[in-house]
């Protein structure tokens, strides 16, 4: 694996403050997957009555774990859960005797936590098409129950990642009926990032109480707008998952609080973000706003067109104003576009309108925006009410340094 | 733009020997569009009688010489044809003002040829959305027209170069009926290249003799086969212009001719390779083999999966056969897939089947291979009998060296 010793520049200042959810608990462990020297795996423990929901990487060739955590959601919430997670191997592609490494490590969890393998998820995440050495982890089962404490979540987030330059997370707390509910999340992910999940582990706890059909809804639907919403580089894992479990141990049924999911989107949203901003060698944070599509369908063809586009993502790198690209991306979409009804905008500047750059336009202006950090590109269609917004990162030589040595 | 000093490592050792073609001459000179100290214009005249066919991109924001284009294309071959192609401005996204400059300099050149304008094609190919310097390019069309030399073809494949470090010529000559009938090809394209065309513009020039509609239809087919199975970057151009013109001075009837058929896919095929093989950055050339898909046409898209995922590009630029990226890009491509059959061969070397590594497998092998220049990628869906080849070339720093300052 290549080295990588800078945090992304865009990474936030610190790990939040991630409030403690009743009824979960977390620890993590060096079993030497294949790092040294970090810890590499993590089990979280939830307690009966918990409901999990999960969404899952759409890859035809997914890994055996997302294989059976797809077959286990909407089981039966009165027992816990467990999640068990590891990095530098991500069991992928690994034939039958994947599907072995996942019994073993289920069946051993169910053992040691008394939790039933019915109710045992697990991810792995790391290098594809290597053996699993599935024993290294169950060797380290009994210290992850022993050492169970409720405050251990961002040790969780720090054990899952992999060319990750920091660890994610997110919260929110609301009020509901005078009662708090929480929401704490973590998130590891910063390449093979694009629509249909990536190469995400994310893993969403609250206290708030939700019945699991309508978890697995809600869930769907705010990964619809937040996870597959953004691309580092157009490539999708074969492992992704996104699980959120919810407790109900504050006793505050969160079913039909709008602000829940309203806090329940920040979270994911956030973590998103996070995602892109560890894109692997990303140096700028890039929102991409479609309106006036024909359908929203098509505003997100539109916006992911531009957003995995290699001459745009470059363009970005370069601090270059180069709106022709941008052009370029949207005509080869596929999806509707009339040249001559396009308007272009960086932040808020106006670029382009009528088929041709504006009258106003100065690229000296334009190239001053493209300096910053954070930047926005706007396209109108011009064609209908159809709209979208979706992030992505620059692509610069730190993305060929990680992933052309990945392995060594 | 960027300065691009050295020739790709997989050009050609030499331009070719490219066959006069009767009936067909050309000239070239500096206007100095957007370049200094080079040639950036061609002029080709092709006598009266020539069939001309021709394919273009299927971007929905084509160029006003793109659209001009395929209106003209049918038309009366009675009177010949002229060819004008610049580089440095694309006229692409240039409203308005870039449709009259298509006006005045395909009247301009049918006043200083004496071809009728419906038969005067022009291509543009550099920065998208800038002015465009037309009277620069008039200015230089009595030269043009003075200069015409049937030997000249080489110095017009210079003069359309952009970021191309090599000019692109091919050529076939074929018996038919005891006579010999020549095609001869030039090429420009470099980045921007997938499929549907490309930032491509290439010209093929043959005295075999027939009529447009059949040679539209044929120039068509294999072109699917040939310029549509290409990509570098997975972007396409808004200017992408291929062009087949049958002067017909041979006296050959070639309609019927399967050799010269033949000889056109391999005219086509060497080009498009040369494309690949000039890719921005390109290091290395890769041959993607798909077969047992479940039709053509899911070959095709798995064989782009592969083909544009940046993380197998990444992969084979470090050359680090990991072949766990080749199946994540099977996985996404959205074409059927069935982990457990495929099968995955780097060159003659068995790597993965049955859902996993072979047991044979020797990474010391594959590691060896991936250090050749010409790649080999060998991928068996077991599930039918679809089958499609592709090419394309490796991510480096290269590429985003060129593209991250293309303007400057």
């Amino acid at each position: 694996m290549a080295k990588i010793t800078k945090v992304s520049p865009l990474a936030p200042a610190a790990f939040p403050e991630l409030p403690v959810i009743a009824g979960a608990s977390f620890a993590s462990a060096e079993a030497g997957v294949r790092y040294k020297n970090r810890t590499d795996v993590m089990l979280a423990l939830l307690a009966p009555g918990t409901a999990v929901a999960g969404v899952f990487t759409r890859s035809a060739t997914r890994s055996a774990p997302v294989l059976d955590c797809q077959a286990k959601i909407g089981g039966d919430a009165s027992a816990g859960a467990a999640i068990l997670v590891n990095s530098g191997n991500s069991n992928a592609f690994t034939g039958h005797r994947g599907q072995l490494s996942v019994k073993e490590l289920t069946e051993e969890t169910a053992r040691v936590t008394g939790v039933p393998v019915s109710r045992v998820f697990t991810a792995s995440t790391g290098v594809i098409g290597e053996p699993m050495p599935h024993e290294r982890i169950v060797a380290k089962l009994d210290e992850l129950n022993t050492a169970q404490d409720p405050e251990k979540i961002r040790d969780a987030a720090r054990a899952i990642m992999t060319t990750d330059t920091f660890p994610k997370g997110s919260a929110r707390t609301v009020e509901i009926g005078g009662k708090t509910v929480s929401i704490a999340g973590i998130a590891k992910g910063s390449g093979m990032i694009a629509p249909d999940m990536a190469t995400m582990l994310v893993y969403i706890f609250t206290d708030g109480k939700v019945e699991q059909a309508r978890l697995q809804t809600e869930l769907a639907a705010i990964c619809d707008k937040t996870f597959n919403c953004i691309t580092v580089d157009s490539d999708t894992s074969t492992s992704d998952s996104l699980m959120l479990c919810a407790t109900g141990a504050s006793g505050v049924d969160a079913t039909d609080a709008e602000a829940f999911w309203e806090a329940l989107y920040e979270v994911m949203l956030d973590l998103a973000h996070q995602v892109v901003k560890d894109g692997e060698g990303a140096t700028k944070f890039v929102e991409i706003q479609i309106t006036g599509a024909a359908s929203d369908a098509d505003a997100k063809v539109h916006g992911m067109a531009i957003a995995n586009s290699p001459l745009v993502k470059t363009a970005i790198a370069g601090q270059d104003p180069n709106w022709g690209r941008i052009v370029m991306a949207i005509g080869k979409s596929g999806a509707a576009a009339e040249r001559d009804r396009l308007t272009i905008h960086f932040g808020d500047i106006l670029v382009a309108q009528h088929g041709w750059v504006s009258p106003d336009y100065k690229e000296a202006d334009a190239a001053e925006h493209m300096k910053q950090q954070d930047l926005l590109i706007r396209v109108d269609l011009g064609l209908g009410t159809g709209a979208c917004t979706v992030w992505t990162c620059d692509l610069t030589h730190g993305y060929i340094d990680i992933n052309a040595d990945y392995r060594s």
